[in-house]
């Protein structure tokens, strides 16, 4: 036992898989929540167990949402001729957190990684051909992460999505390479967006 | 709205008040929950409400315990002859992390204060007194930490136990003053303790 409770031992050791937290990182917020009073630490919980129960994918473009369709896709104000191709749904958070993209999304749930048994059919990339020409859509960007996988799965996309008439851009090199989207700055990401190149 | 989903957001706002997280770590670790399988969760959120439900602080000591008398005054083999005055009960495991110290503590409860009102009565003296003379105590190591008030609180505490014909030692200085114990590194904290001084 490394505290004088093996209740504590057992929350530190939860909150040390979360990412980003370390042992004493984790020590501090058991501690912060011993001391926290029963109503905030309810509310933290419900606030977690709320995550779980009421989110839901975006039908359309298979993002974070609350409703069947997310706010991005219901958004008048956004251009609906756009979208922008991520790996995870949290690389829209951190593309939108830039305030520098006023397309739309779709999340492939993946990449291409034939050594992980992951192919084309793993990924919505059938859903995003029927998107391409149901929802007119001209151009198409993507944005999945600068790494071998990410690269390749750019490229496949790139061959089927011009047979169908679109115009696909890559996001310019700027995030360094094998790098993951989530940790980039927005300044970054921005211009990453703005220099895009055909491909 | 920040992200797609108001719930997402709550938590993000929720993990934030978190001691060391920041608005991306909170990002970070609400899509770690979210993508989390229901088990995970809901061990989590048991570990949590755990802490709030089983541990009480040791009537002995007042450091934090799964049982009325903590595993630490419980054990045979630690010096009884000798208490460490410690602010909070975490700075308990500040020390036990370093494995430099084995004899009892006693947790303050904070430290002097009068300009925000905090007197002796408010922390627990009174006991630590009765301590030093039902327990036998030779040795009072204070560890209040070396702030202003935590330096006051040891004089105060120096003074009132002498009377009491117990040997009064504060820890070395060592740890940048103005800083927190719980923040110091191991090998600070052994030294702090191994070259404690005479008050």
């Amino acid at each position: 036992m490394e505290t004088t409770s093996r209740y504590l031992d057992a929350l530190i050791s939860e909150l040390s898989h979360l990412p980003g937290i370390g042992h004493k990182s984790a020590s501090r917020i058991a501690f912060y929540l011993l001391k926290a009073t029963d109503e905030e630490v309810e509310q933290f919980i419900k606030a977690i167990r709320d995550i779980k129960t009421h989110i839901t994918s975006c039908s359309r473009c298979g993002g974070i949402s609350d409703a069947p369709v997310c706010a991005i896709c219901e958004d008048p104000a956004r251009e609906h001729s756009t979208i922008c191709v991520v790996e995870q749904q949290k690389d829209i958070l951190a593309i939108e957190r830039t305030g520098g993209y006023r397309g739309l999304y779709h999340v492939l749930g993946g990449v291409l990684a034939p050594l992980d048994g992951v192919g084309p059919d793993d990924l919505s990339i059938e859903k995003l051909k029927r998107r391409c020409l149901d929802e007119h859509i001209s151009e198409v960007i993507i944005a999945t992460n600068p790494t071998m996988e990410g690269d390749a799965t750019a490229l496949y996309l790139a061959r089927i999505l011009k047979e169908l008439g679109v115009e696909v851009m890559r996001i310019a090199h700027g995030l360094p390479v094998g790098a993951d989207l989530d940790f980039a700055d927005s300044a970054t990401i921005v211009r990453s967006i703005q220099s895009r190149v055909k491909i």
